[in-house]
Formats: C-alpha cells, structure tokens, sequence
C-alpha cells in the first residue's frame, strides 16, 4: 500500500488535480487577492483524546491546526467552517457549547469569521472538520516548491515541545492535575497550540521567502515535504536545531531532544527557506518568538543530510503519518 | 436539548454570525461575483452504509450533496474539496481508489475541480466531509429568506423516490442484485443521487427566485426552513405533491407515497418561491425535469397548512435530522 502520501502524488497524477499538494490550495479571488483554503480533519482517539484535553482546547485546536496551514502560505485568515459528527451521548452534555466557545475564541483573537458548518450524529466517536480561508496578494502565496540549492534553511520558536507534552499525557499527567509550570507549559503546547498568525504574515510580507511549510507533521516529515515539492535536498546541523525550553525535563539526553524535535509534530512552527543575499527582517514585535538558521538547501534532490558532531547521517522523514 | 437546528440557531445570536444558517454562505469574491460554500459531513453507519452501496457511490454522493447546496444558491460549482477519515483494514483495500473515481467523475461531469483535502485514520468507521464552492452574480444568490406572502412554491422533479430507496435497502434489496427496473431506479435515487446544478442555474438566472432549498431534509422540514427563514408561512396540496414514478411499489396507499414524499429525504430536488406575477420560464433543456406548483406561501408565521381532499392540517416537520 502507498503512504497517505504517496497516494495523493498518484491521485494528482492520475486525474491532473494541480492545486493540491501544499498546506492550502491557492485560488484566484480578485485582480489583487488570491484565497487560501484548506482543511483538516480530526478524529477522536486518534488526533486526540476526551480525557486528555478539555473541550474548549478541542475546539481551539480544530480552528489552530488550519489557521496554521493558512498561516504557512503567507496568507492573512479570513473565514472558516467546521463540521463536527458527535455521538448522541455526548451531544446531550454541554461539549459543543464549550468547543464552540474555544474554537470562537480563536476565532475572534485573529478576526477570522465562522461562516458554516455542518452537525451530524456519529455512532462512537467525534470527528471534527476544519476549513480555513485566506488571504494573500496576488501570486505571493508562498508555497513549498520554491526552495533553491544555497538557501537557508529557517524554523520559528523551539521545537519538540508538543510531543513531549503528548508523552506526559500518555504517562499520566493530566491538565487538570496540579502539574508543574514545565508540565502546564508542555500540555498547553499539545493540548492548546498557537498558530504563527502575525508571524508568518509578516515573515513573507518583509522577505522574499522561497517556499514555507508549518512543522505539523515533524521537522524531518516537513522539511522532506519541501525538499520534495522543490525537488532538492537539505542540510541540517543537530547543534542548531531550537529545543523547547521544557524538553529537558521529558528527555534528558541530546539524543532523545533531538527525537522530539525531529519527528514529534503538532509543534506548529513554521519551517521556511530564504534566499542568503537578501536581507532577512522581522517587526521587532515578531522578533521575540525567535528564528533559527537549521541549514541550508543542497542540490541531493529528496536527501536531507544531518549534521552531528561533524558527522554526516541520512534523515530519513519519521514525522506522523496516518497510514 | 435543543435539536441541531435549533443548537445553529442559538450559536448564531450568540456569537453574531451572520452567514451561516442557509445552504451555503455567500462572500464576496470579486466586484461582480459572490463565493458560495457549504460543507457536509458523511458518516458511515449513520449516512451510509458500505454493504448497501458500492466506493463509487460514495464518493459520488459526497460531492453530490454538496453541490446540491451550491446549485440551491443559485450559483455555479467551481472548486471542492473533500476530507476523509478511513480505517486502516479499508485503507488496505481498493476502496479509496474507488471513492475518488465516483468523486471525480462527477466533478469532472460539473467542471469542478478538486483543490484539496485530508486523510486521516480512524479507529472503525469512515468519515467523509465534502466541501463545495460555487460562483454567483454579486448580490443574486437565491437565500432561504426572500419567500413573500403570495408567492408560488414549486418542485423539481419528483419526490419520494430516494427514501424509498432507502427502504428497499433496508428491506434486504442489494443494488448488485439482479433487481427489478423499478427497484434499480429507487436505490440510484438513494445511492448515486444527481443534484440539479444546470437547472437551479438555469432557474435563477431566467427568474426572479424569491427563495430556494435542496430537499435533502426532506419536503416538511426544508419548507419549514424556507418559512421560518422569511419569517411567512406557506399551505400545501397534498394533490399536487409530484410523487417518484416508482413509489407506488413501495407505497401502495396514497397515505404512505404522501409520507415518503413530505418526510423522506434526500432527493436533491429543489424547493423554490416565485412571484406568481412574474412570468415563469425555464429553458427547454430543463423542462423535462418538472417543475410543479404544490401551493403558496402565507402570512401564517412558521405554520405550514397541508391541504387533503379539500381540509386543512398542520404539517410538523419530520424530515430528517441528526438531533
């Protein structure tokens, strides 16, 4: 059996499906705009757990995970929809009040209107749909394709910390316990992500970025999406690679760090490339999130290298895959 | 509890959302043209069923009933997308191949194209959410709102069919079967419905539609929408009613064809208000669909008459609903 991505290469192939591929399809909306749309789907028990998180964090995450794809193609969020299938049990206690409320929440911090949904009953479990739209100028969607040999390699803010807060879940911990600031900080960061709103719209107004990506499925899932869609390869140093602060505490040695910052996921950064001649610039308010060079770009078209301790080994893409 | 409808409706005072409540949301695109969008979720046991259909099928009703929304507006289809949760025992077969075969010779038959989606595991069963956008003359999408006291109400085609579709399904009748013609139309109605995109276009294009629906909830319950929509109501003849060719097999008394009729489901025919003194035309490509006048709308605020053999009822509605 192909992999979930392998298929959609052979759907695209197969019925010419040009648009899809990035984390939005790119579409044409006035002389001046294009629209970015995209949507992800979330099932229960298996992108998240009823007794792990809390419904007003479910909610949030379901809007988070597609404003974040919106985000990674430069685009300012304009509008969503989501659909949510719920068993009858569940649809009889206050859960979707309080998904809503989460979900709305979001909604309303970066002025993104809920414009439709749909509510159906499921048998067992929840599934949640979640489309966003945006908004980007007219042919600066910033798309994954566009990385060039020599470009560097850039991630935002510290990777690793929303795996590890998965981990502490599966070990127990829950958010609702009196937990330690490391563990709060952790949970939230799986149970309740930020997308790069600002960020990203900033990054690519002030830049000229030549492909971008968010770090949804793991560092070397995402950055093996990009180096695939250019059709070149990359460079990465362990030594340069942003832990988050409280990873320590999960994972003590470098190695197991590193692991999570690799192929953890759910860390909602942003992955993306930049030309080394041109200036790179960032609103001082942006600046504080952090930007890190990784690496850089090579022409090993699909061969990510990974640079530890001056020795060169080959990263293999082990983010999270459905199938 | 309140039902789903009633659940939408307090979301929307609540949080002032101001575009959703009909078939699609209408957003600005460009200075001639409106966006439409709808999405609908589809859950197996609950919306389908894989030993009553067949992969194409499926995927072939998924877009269907989403484009039954966009041609309910009005509007053109343009794009779609489609997000599906599989187990991994299914994923292993050649389902998915199958389900985007149905998917995309539909879309293919209506010129829309397919810009993204989703695939994700589930732990049992499938899940589908179909995501559909059409385009529309600025300002003329036709809402569940505009019916005025005095207006005609008409059908598309004919009613009943899909629901009793279903009822053969349930009754043990398999569309591989070597099935009766009669029984071969009522399960296509129910397993590979065809929404009526070139008529609804046609229509509100030629007419000055003052509302419309798709009957997916089925007749009661969709005119109910149309009625607490534009705050009027509306009195039916049950003898104009246009019954499915094939329903008299399945529902010998005139009692029970009305049922399926009213209460069914499904048909992706569409329910519209005319000023009855505007001049009604459609083209002559479309006239063999059908379009019958079945009574008109009222000052009677929400309440639905049903006229019998000359006495007057009140229809409740009970279409179908998840809640």
């Amino acid at each position: 059996m192909p992999t979930e991505f392998q298929f959609i290469e052979i759907l695209q192939k197969k019925y010419a499906l040009t648009k899809i591929g990035d984390d939005c399809a790119v579409l044409p909306k006035d002389s001046k705009t294009d629209l970015v749309v995209t949507t992800d789907l979330l099932v229960e028990d298996i992108d998240f757990r009823l007794d792990w998180s809390k419904p007003e964090f479910i909610g949030h995450k379901a809007l988070a995970v597609s404003l974040s794809d919106v985000a990674a193609m430069g685009a300012k969020p304009v509008w969503s929809m989501v659909s949510i299938g719920i068993p009858e049990r569940i649809w009889k206690t206050d859960f979707v009040d309080k998904f809503y409320k989460g979900y709305l929440t979001l909604a309303k911090k970066y002025d993104v209107e809920l414009v439709g949904g749909d509510v159906s009953k499921t048998p067992e479990r929840i599934v949640i749909d979640s489309i966003a739209a945006g908004e980007v100028k007219k042919g600066k969607a910033v798309l994954r394709s566009g990385a060039k040999v020599g470009d560097l390699i850039y991630v935002t803010g510290e990777l690793g910390g929303a795996a590890a807060g998965l981990s502490i879940l599966e070990n127990g911990v829950r958010y609702a316990d009196p937990a330690k600031i490391w563990q709060k900080n952790l949970l939230l960061k799986q149970l309740q992500p930020l997308p790069q709103i600002h960020t990203a719209f900033d990054l690519a107004n002030k830049n000229s970025l030549t492909a971008m990506i968010d770090l949804s499925d793991g560092l070397s899932s995402d950055l093996a999406h990009i180096c695939q869609a250019s059709k070149v390869g990359a460079k990465i140093f362990a030594d340069k690679i942003p832990f988050h602060r409280n990873l320590k505490a999960v994972a003590p040695t470098f190695d197991e760090k590193l692991n999570y910052a690799l192929n953890g996921g759910e860390d909602f950064e942003l992955l993306f490339t930049v030309n080394p001649k041109k200036n790179f610039q960032v609103k001082k308010a942006h600046q504080k999130i952090g930007f890190t060079v990784i690496g850089e770009i090579t022409a090993n078209a699909e061969m990510i290298e990974l640079i530890i301790a001056g020795k060169s080994r080959i990263l293999e893409p082990k983010g999270f895959r459905h199938f």
